[in-house]
């Protein structure tokens, strides 16, 4: 069987294996206050073009949710979304966990709008019970987003904005971010990110690690202490090193590494799509990054799943299903055109 | 100015001052555990006809409802409610607070149903990836619902035997039992309620008494130990005897005054429901408690607003709101005519 | 039997009962958000010479701890307190379930220092792993402490120079604030308790009140959205104007009631200590409150208990065990005279 | 410099990276579903001769800790521990943060007895307040302790059935797992682990691997949902093979590697506390694991410190401090050589 269910299949990028094979009988000290770490952390503040940022690494990314979001918010603030947010969905309520409601806003493939905010902080501000109900402080957005989709630079600017202008902080999760960076028609950069965004963070697990997320915070108010909450969280690796040695690797010589491995995701995921497009099956959304959301007869899902793993997200009615396909850093070549001759004889 | 924004805005019956003015000089222990809590439960028990029903007395009712919930979920466990539901918009995230996600369901009349709850939780029984989201474990429904609306035995019947199937909790808040007990059409009593709910709660704060709700659980699972969880969430009345003597004088007779009560306040709302609808005026739903939701066009309700203090809930379009009207047990009859005669002369 | 076990036996003293009747047809808006509320903060800050302090109501002491506590820190924060302090050992882990760790010190008669505070913030500081503690950032003591005894204004005045000088919060439990305002040899006012702390409350439940604790907030820091607070953690009455009525009555006329009822229990406690000392028994510590810690023989407790409900509060050894008598407002001068002959027949 | 600070500087043993690198592009199914953590799961139950039992992976200890404990406790229950504990004095908070408070008791070299949770629970027992305390319903101890100390078998037998005698879970928190079965004079082997706990973990991080903790859960009632419990605390890996991985290796062939990897480091402890016996310098306590406190003289500290890094724990008096020096399956031989030279030239 060949998996295209997600993104996470395999290990990492043999170049980040010799890495931590080379490096392994090094002494550091422990907790990500390494050499490693640091050279990593640098090496992002450099590629954001924001010197004063402060970074940290952790493992997952539901460990950087939570402790991002636990500790921007005071106990009767909550973090607006779209409802189909990971944080709102798939995490089996980690935010909740820490005391904080997800208020979920409906979405458009993935988004919310800078308009939604407004609409939302302007019901809250006119509310004379206002304090009966869950302050939003904090505007949780993914992209790619979990339907593949991305923000363009002018989305993020104007929810930079309308978070500045309602003192709500603006926080990316970007657990796939160098698919999205290396997008077909991406306006993206890390240095726009870093502008729009109080704290984003940029994905290693699903971007050719294997593990590790880089947490990126530009806004002070949310620098201070941050480490106390890592480590309360259960997200401070003892071997702290060995996220900064795999985030050298990834992102060296400009990502070099970061970015092709995305782009060979990506140019797969829009052969795939094109194959779907060709044989007349709809699409949940136009999209460019290394997720595939398709309508599928059940009887093409049956025969696909002969050969690959696919991942059944919904049923749509009694004779479809919602299907995602994910390509990967790690795809080859070969299973896709696989992949794309099975679309074809559906 | 005359106040029909709620249901809470004088103190308590006379006979509650004078029975706590007659005791005030008895000496009892404290937390609950005196001579009158005992006998209040006792009586609470014989109403519910479930002798073996733990009942507990809290001052309020979003301490009763964040005690239940926290006290019945494990961590990763969550709450079903209709949207509308009090605590999902008006509790300032306090469940959340405990750890739990709330779960709102789309709503009708701020109702839900039996087959709503069995849709979501065959949904999360195939789900494949169940532990990666919310494991709903309660079913939270009020009633009179925060729209003023009536679950029907049948209604109640159906969510007891899905939740039975599915092992789930059904808690009720009955922040404003006695109006739905005494309204017309109703077909609930305790002793319905104590068959189908595992755990719920007849108000006093709303229904005459300076404060209280009575919290009945009939779960023996929901039983251990809540006194613990009363004292930890800060809800144990260092004077008990207080709640134990107002729900006494308040259910005595077989609840005589608690209906009484009702029952004046529910008349003089059916009176102004009937005076909105001859004016031709929207009822946002049909109902027979003690509050009427209606969309008036603004002039209507700055009209109104001259003399009476009004919720005023909701902008519904540039020219019209929805406004909220309670009567209680301690509205005037006078008053009544009044608001009457008003919007007679809209 | 007559009860010296607390000072929560009786209801409240007439005058707020005659008050709460004559008040209670009025109508007024809820939560706190009344006149007499209003009246009663405002009574508050002129007896504070506080005029910029926010004061806020709540029913009890484990909700204004709770509330305070996780309003003032943030979730890597801790409380240091005595570890008598009775949010380390009474309050069934409330602080804690709110996400914050109580760090217990050694006390003396409940008491904590300022060089105690010094040298816990300073081994935190040079601790190179500090970010693997829990960073202290709130001194909650009590006074009068758990055991009667009370803070010297130059003690307090200590422990304000030093939480300010390492950026702590300086948090006063004032339960039976006016049994320490009134007794001999005090030399704290309200005032200065309003320069010396953070934030404190006044305490009415066991002072004359049915219920209810004035938090007096005097550090710009902690006065935001703390209603937010008060209504997530079930703090926030209906009825609110149940307190801000109780506080007038209390604290009118510059604090007549509240000093005249605590004179007396003050003095009637003076005269049983006396009685236990010139019987030769020995007081647990010195101190000039309505609470006495005593540890007598079994014998003495059996003899006394047949008249008397006592605190029996520890054994001691298999002949003795340490008992707590409490007088307080509502103590008849009578009943105090039967124990003190019963002690002096023991 | 070299390190003798702790047990986690370097990477992992080399047999682990060359399994990860070979199985590196097969393609399994994330989250811990995949063939390697069930083989390692099934290898464990055979170790630990307890064939129903669950074993889960994580990748650290905090997370490990928090997970079990929030799972096993009620809101209202707390955790009793030496006050040395881990989860009381390095993990900032993070049980706390879950809700629960961790009570500490006085130890002795790391360990608790029997005889103080006698102790504790037949004080909660016979306190008429107890529902005003939180109550005690899991241990937890460590072993190797904090100090490097040992249960006997004795000792945990005596643990365990206190703890089943009051409806107690017993938690080992076995970070230092293969130092402690490699040590001499240890007498506990996984299957008495097994029959005495309710769960217990097998350390990786500290003992050759990478990351990693293996959770053994014996008790039924421990068992259920806990993979939503992981997931919810951001402790599920995405690859989550890679802790399957490891622990096949470390494992494999009845633990010769686990066992051989903590031989060698209890050896050259041995071998570096006779040194410091031999100089005269006082060890904090005995013991036979590969962790070594010693009080030595500042000018000892300094000398060695030229060369070796150290952890400083604790400043004992003006002239000495506590030092703990760890070795591990790392250290080499050569690099423990030198250090007991330096001693003996101290």
């Amino acid at each position: 069987m060949i998996y295209f269910n997600c993104d996470y299949n395999e290990g990492a990028h043999p170049a980040i294996l010799k890495k931590l094979a080379d490096t392994n009988f090094e002494q550091t000290i422990g907790y990500g206050e390494d050499v490693y770490c640091a050279q990593a952390a640098e090496m992002i503040r450099n590629l954001c073009e924001k010197e004063d940022a402060a970074v940290h690494f952790v493992v997952g990314g539901t460990q950087a949710n939570l402790t991002v979001i636990d500790a921007a918010l005071r106990p009767y603030q909550g973090a607006l979304c779209a409802a189909s947010g990971h944080i709102n969905v798939h995490e089996t309520g980690a935010v909740e966990a820490t005391g904080h409601k997800v208020l979920g806003l409906p979405h458009m493939d993935g988004k919310i709008t800078a308009a939604q905010v407004t609409e939302v902080m302007e019901k809250h501000l006119a509310d004379a019970s206002a304090e009966h109900t869950v302050q939003p402080k904090l505007v949780y957005i993914s992209s790619p987003t979990e339907f593949g989709t991305l923000y363009t630079r002018a989305e993020l600017e104007a929810l930079h904005e309308t978070c500045r202008r309602y003192g709500l902080y603006l926080f990316l999760d970007g657990a796939r971010m160098s698919y999205g960076l290396a997008a077909s028609g991406n306006d993206v950069t890390l240095p726009v990110l870093a502008k729009c965004c109080d704290v984003f963070y940029l994905g290693g697990t699903k971007c050719g690690a294997l593990f590790g997320e880089a947490i990126v915070i530009t806004n002070p108010e949310l620098k201070q202490d941050f480490r106390y909450m890592i480590k309360q969280k259960g997200g401070m690796l003892a071997k702290g090193r060995l996220l900064g040695i795999q985030f050298l690797e990834l992102l060296k010589d400009n990502m070099k590494m970061y970015m092709e491995l995305a782009e060979h995701a990506d140019r797969l995921a829009d052969r795939i799509r094109a194959a779907f497009q060709e044989k007349g099956f709809e699409l949940v959304c136009e999209n460019t990054t290394n997720q595939i959301f398709v309508i599928l007869p059940n009887a093409a899902v049956k025969a696909l799943s002969e050969q690959f793993v696919l991942s059944l997200d919904q049923v749509v009615d009694d004779g479809h299903q919602m299907v995602r396909i994910c390509t990967s850093w790690a795809t080859k070549e070969e299973d896709a055109d696989k992949l794309i001759q099975a679309i074809r004889q559906i």
